[in-house]
């Protein structure tokens, strides 16, 4: 049997509860679709190793994930006691980062039974992918504070966009549009107000274009294209955006179809020279953590697009990514349903009831 | 009388279309309320000036706007002819930073008659302020590429923020939430990725609020900010930015209340020692220019929002501004409606009705 070895980072929050039940799905899939996932659990977030060592992960992490095919990763963040930015520096941002993970893929979806709250929009209205930039662009520690304290306090904050890191996710973008049926790519932009970075950006997806003749490109930006997310959502395919703005486009998309708590993401490393890691859009929530009640599904869904890229999407992992999709449909459809989605199901009972249809 | 002096740039586009009819209906008011417009025509566009002279505006243009109270500004871009980034710093970013109009402030409301993109939403439930700085941040030219036209391509753009600016815009924010029965501010951030510049946000922000303990403060990052616009926007009084995410947010929840087209917006130096400017949020949209469809509602908002701001928003000014919302509400309620609400009135007969009303 084909195994994958899998880091399980729980995290904090609710990370920590829909985990198992992310967990319990993926493993149902692999027993059914015969493979085998070697699970190590790893403790490392705000509320566990950084409690005890003052920071969020051992300094020889790399060596300890070595071997390890793909992280699936809870949410880390834990404010009260540990300041999200080094808690997100630590962990997450620093996997995406020095695991060379430049694609962030964000799938968007509407479904039958979750509530939409945009007027009229039925299942299959909505249904795009975002693709972000995961590794450079607008989050960096680069800049700093001049006369700090003072009166005349001035900032600099610096973003870095290398034709390396910027060419590579555009080209996945273009790949991935020219393999749909719209083949439709929509490229976020600014550059009419930064007016550095982005000119160069809008300069660099014309240049990939040349060799995607096919692919038809509509640059909008990111002021009017997120008024478009709400106004006319069905124009979108796949949508390619810096690391920021991919950041408000995956959050803003899955709020039109009714809730983030449904929403996955891939970082992928597409060569696979080092692991991929698989979470959920939302975050470690702590104002909901310790009643059981998240909704585990986002872990569920990110669990599948993980199953699928370990094989390549080919195969078994294919198979166990529709059987998992296809059940967290059913239930949506048919319930249960967690809180958010107005119903009383705990997170648990949810893992079950999807675990079960796989 | 009182007297003000409005320099008028209608722009490009549809910017031509609308300040006609955003002329009509201020000066209607100023007959109306006693107070006198002294107008000027100033053809400082892509199309006009640019045409002609291969700049924005002359060497002088400070010198040509001298005594002027208030600039009522269409909209300038053609792309056609001119790159965007080349008419906005030359003209409109450069109003904004040259007359330190540093306060950007963009009501959002749904009107009764506009149908509502999000389900279930009343005229009533919609109903917030976004201040966005308009002076510094996110928007420069500071930077630039190494390495260029090859492989190793590197671009590093620069946001800048200042304890003066960033002081003075959370004030301004802070004052106007006090001012409001709810008192509610909501602070946008991104502290978790963009880790100088918005943590240091996040401190000015908690600085500033000491000196106004009864607002109620919210922080919010703008990804997850941008999926509450659509998923709760009942929660939002006055919401405060830095000068890209204020522009990204005053174009989704303008969104959220059916169009674009009706958003206006204030450029304030509120210490008028420069004049300030009076815009429509939406663009010179050269796919409709040149059929007279557009909407002039934003611009005509936008007018009264000039008024109320010229005499302090006391006495007639106010009566002004007053009087023509609601002549916006009646015609939005009871039409015409122009085409992007479904109805067949032209921009001028839009605009026309809207005076008689006042
Ligand atoms: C045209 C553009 C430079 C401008 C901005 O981004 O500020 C516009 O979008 C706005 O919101 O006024
Ligand atoms: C937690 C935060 C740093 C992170 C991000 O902004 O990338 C999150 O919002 C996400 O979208 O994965």
């Amino acid at each position: 049997t084909p195994t994958f070895r899998i880091a399980l980072i729980a995290g904090d929050g609710i990370g920590k509860e829909v985990m198992p039940e992310g967990l319990r799905v993926v493993q149902a899939a692999a027993a059914r679709f015969g493979f085998e996932l070697d699970c190590r659990v790893i403790d490392w977030a705000s509320c566990d190793y950084h409690a005890e060592h003052g920071q969020m992960m051992p300094d020889d992490w790399k060596a300890e994930l070595k071997g390890v095919d793909a992280l699936y990763f809870g949410a880390v963040g834990w404010p009260a006691t540990v300041p999200d930015h080094v808690s997100l520096w630590g962990s997450l941002l620093k996997f995406r980062r020095e695991f060379d993970q430049y694609i962030n893929l964000r799938p968007v979806r509407l479904f039958e039974g979750v509530p939409c709250p945009l007027a009229g929009r039925q299942p299959g209205d909505i249904d795009y992918l975002v693709v972000r930039e995961n590794t450079e662009g607008e989050y960096t520690s680069l800049g700093g504070v001049m006369y700090e304290g003072t009166e005349r306090e001035i900032v600099i904050q610096e973003s870095v966009f290398s034709r390396h890191g910027t060419d590579r996710v555009l080209k996945y973008a273009y790949e991935l549009a020219q393999a749909r049926k719209r083949k439709h790519l929509t490229v976020a932009t600014k550059s009419n107000g930064i007016a550095i970075s982005m000119p160069w950006w809008d300069g660099r997806a014309d240049a990939i274009g040349q060799d995607y003749p096919d692919v038809k490109v509509d640059k909008q930006h990111i002021d009017i294209l997120s008024a478009r997310f709400v106004l006319q959502p069905t124009r979108f395919d796949v949508v390619v955006a810096s690391n920021l703005f991919g950041d408000i486009l995956s959050d803003l998309g899955p709020a039109t179809t009714g809730t983030i708590g449904l929403a996955p993401s891939a970082n992928l490393n597409p060569e696979r020279k080092f692991p991929s890691l698989f979470e959920p859009v939302h975050g470690s929530a702590p104002d909901i953590y310790g009643q059981n009640i998240a909704n585990p599904i986002a872990m569920i869904w990110s669990g599948a697009l993980m199953l699928d890229f370990l094989t390549q999407g080919q195969g078994a992992g294919r198979a166990a990514h529709d059987a998992i999709l296809g059940a967290i449909e059913a239930v949506l459809r048919e319930g249960p349903h967690t809180r958010d989605l107005g119903g009383t199901a705990s997170t648990t009972e949810l893992g079950m009831a999807i675990a079960e249809r796989v």
